[in-house]
């Protein structure tokens, strides 16, 4: 408030941090071109035609996009109130992740290991996800998730059993000469067939086989219903939470109630004076 | 009223724009049979055994359907009340969308564009769907739609996200020799194996990419649950405010009611003050 | 009740069209036996390798199976109270159906026609449908299918007018060096992409190609949500019509009404006496 | 109590039976980690290059996990207060299934008979799901799926005609030239399509027959609404229950109550007789 560089901090953190003002705004925009851009520059390497072309302006560009992602990060750091906080946080380790790949690079020239480091630098694309307005909608869509999470579990497992019990009966029915040739490949044939994804890379050629796999893939038609009936049970559930009665019992104070009550579950009260047809209603 | 055109200019916007009377319900039908049979020849075109044999034949029908959309079109704007605000409507814009085309065929003789052209022209389709009985039902799938519209956002940029990471993950892991020829491409394996469509174009060969790949299969599988139980829980509740009688009991403010309630069912009040058959009644 | 072939008639019509006593059951019991008997030996029969070997054995099973669904036909006739009213009903019908190919086959002696009528005899698995205790719980799946007709055919004619537009976008993008040889092909593949099943026959090759394929798979992930979406909510719906309070008013004896109502709302008069805690109580 | 051999028992009977003790807890981890162990080692062996490196270590391994489950069956059935019952238990049967395959391969040394061996091996793999915290929520979905027993049931019949009706439709349609070699065969490709996997092992080649393999996959996309709806429309229903209380009003009769009332929200009368203070009070 009083020292000039204090101010500078201050009015950095409201660029860098908060898109409520129109210069945070437009920085938040310029933050995820730039993310995209760089995003555009790994995959267009990545393609056998225009790598061997471009080699140099793509390395050029992916050095600047790590300089610029660096003094961004630098930035974050100088004017956050608290360094460390922010360092810790998850976006600090995001941003942290994203610079790192490309510092490993220097070290270690392997081109084979550059393509994993392009890999770990795609989790940038999450900092995309920062939209305000939509945090609420994402909330509760996590409160859903959070409470079929038991069920999710149960139900993985399930699935991961009937995928061996099924992968290994296949194995035995078809064999490696029918391109089932291992019991992991045949698992792996089963989560293909069981999710309803249907590769065909591996297919049943007997009978019996083409029996069990119909089995599978009515199983796995059936039981999709299970997470999406779970999911949808949750969030139905968490959408009615506002359904409940919000209104103070004139007796008792007890503030919720069931939708339709008309006496207070604590104290027996009537929550609303009877509207009488001869009185002054209301 | 008095004057011949108006009169005829009110008959045919009866006629045209309209679908109550036998007159415009026989206009309908001749317009989505003539729309219907102008798609069949652009489709049959197409095949290549048709298109060498049938050529000046389906050249001169695509002329002729052309020629009477056009004259349709004139007709419209005639007979419309305020034909700027026909031809800047949503069906005036796509009732020229289907006529551009064609006229734009006659500068640019070029085959290849002519291709383009014709997917245009698809859009008449859509006129199809002026079914009346059915806008009410279409008005309830578009209210949910735009309930869930935020949910839904937040749904397809997480899965977006999904497929980059994966798409990059599997391009490391299998690599130019087993079909993820670069990044991009194998984006496009992880949509298809997420969406559980699984085309088998390219399938992963390594044990390491099988494992990864059951990742994704069985993390399509499961999301799924994700827009069905948005759209289930929004479609409920649109229909649950169906045929309830929405008014404010004047005694306990109780908002929705059984649609032929007289007195509300939580406080016993009357909902509406009473019309006495020796008052104003009405 | 007098008459020797009256009581016949009474006992057969028991034992063949009802299934209460044991007699009848034991007859469809031994009904769908024979009829799953004679769908097995359709299906051996198709079998190139088992049809070269046992054409005989295959053909003379076949005359035998229909003319003991013939037997059980005249039978049917011969017994029912109402032979006219039966011979027209939906299952008179279908009894009919699976006779008349063999009928056919005798005239017409074409190998390829026998084929077509094979398939028309299939129609007998329904006749397995008699399960008596699961009728309810069919019924209120009808129910459920009935209530959301018209949103499936908006639903329907969205998705169609969705699979004509991709299908001759991807044959304009694509074209027939790629497989996609006519629009109407397109559209097929557009229908085998959209509904996620994906057979791989005929795949994008162009990256423009296969970013439309992608917008297509995603948009088939999301919009499955709709079908589904509509059924739950009218089953949902079906289901809690139990869920409606049965209790007749006793002021104005209106019988249903809100779930957790405390006063009618047709007489606004309270539906239960209030349960004071000093008087008797119950 | 005074015994040291009965003391033992029951010590034994906590460690391997209960898993409340830390010892019966480590006993159980370990029990977990051996069959995944053992799972390792019966996958591994089927793999070709593994096999004929490591042949003898897997034989050997697969001895000594056998020889560790029978013992370990033995003490179960030693400490046991009712061995008999134990044996004939659920998961007595299943310990015993996973013991006899290798003592099986003693008499047979068939090396194709011995994979079939590994198989019912596989079924251990349930042993992992005695997992305490997650019984109440795999409950839950136990509930729902017995609630839809019946109309899952009515969905499966259904959906087996329909693939029977389809299958030999396409059959003649396409025929045995374009691999649609026999009515079973032909029913199989149903199910892959109607279930949307789409291996593409067999695809129509002729337009009619890609005509009826959309209308087979748009059918497939629709009906999955349907156990979905059902699962979904019971889990809310199992759900909803949750946590209310059941207790009918001794005054209106009203079923379910909010968890902590006291008083019917509906008539207001108290739920319970009044524990007074200075009488008998519980």
């Amino acid at each position: 408030m009083n020292s000039r560089p204090l101010l500078d901090r201050q009015r950095l953190y409201t660029i860098i941090f908060e898109s409520d003002t129109p210069a945070g705004r437009r920085f938040d925009t310029a933050l995820l071109v730039t993310i995209l851009a760089s995003l555009v520059v790994v995959m267009l390497d990545s393609i056998e035609g225009m790598h061997s072309q471009y080699r140099d302006l793509f390395n050029n560009l992916e050095w600047a996009f790590t300089a610029l992602f660096a003094l961004e990060y630098g930035l974050r750091l100088y004017c956050s109130p608290k360094p460390l906080g922010y360092a810790f946080s998850f976006f600090g380790l995001v941003d942290l992740l994203a610079l790192l790949p490309a510092i490993l690079a220097l070290a270690f020239a392997d081109a084979q290991y550059l393509l994993i480091v392009r890999v770990i630098r795609m989790i940038r694309i999450f900092r995309i996800l920062k939209l305000r307005q939509y945090l609420s909608q994402a909330n509760y869509l996590l409160i859903a998730l959070r409470g079929s999470r038991q069920k999710i579990i149960v139900f993985l497992v399930s699935v991961s059993s009937l995928v061996t019990v099924f992968g290994a009966l296949m194995y035995v029915i078809e064999g490696p000469a029918h391109g089932f040739t291992s019991i992991p490949t045949s698992i792996y044939w089963a989560v293909v067939t069981l999710t309803t994804v249907g590769f065909g890379d591996i297919t049943p050629k007997t009978p019996l086989g083409q029996m069990v796999a119909s089995l599978v893939m009515i199983t796995g038609y059936s039981i999709i219903a299970v997470p999406t009936g779970i999911f949808t049970a949750e969030l139905t559930n968490a959408m009615r939470q506002e359904g409940l009665l919000k209104h103070d019992c004139p007796h008792c104070k007890k503030h919720r109630h069931e939708a339709n009550a008309a006496f207070c579950s604590r104290c027996g009260g009537p929550l609303f004076p009877r509207g009488l047809p001869d009185g002054k209603g209301d």
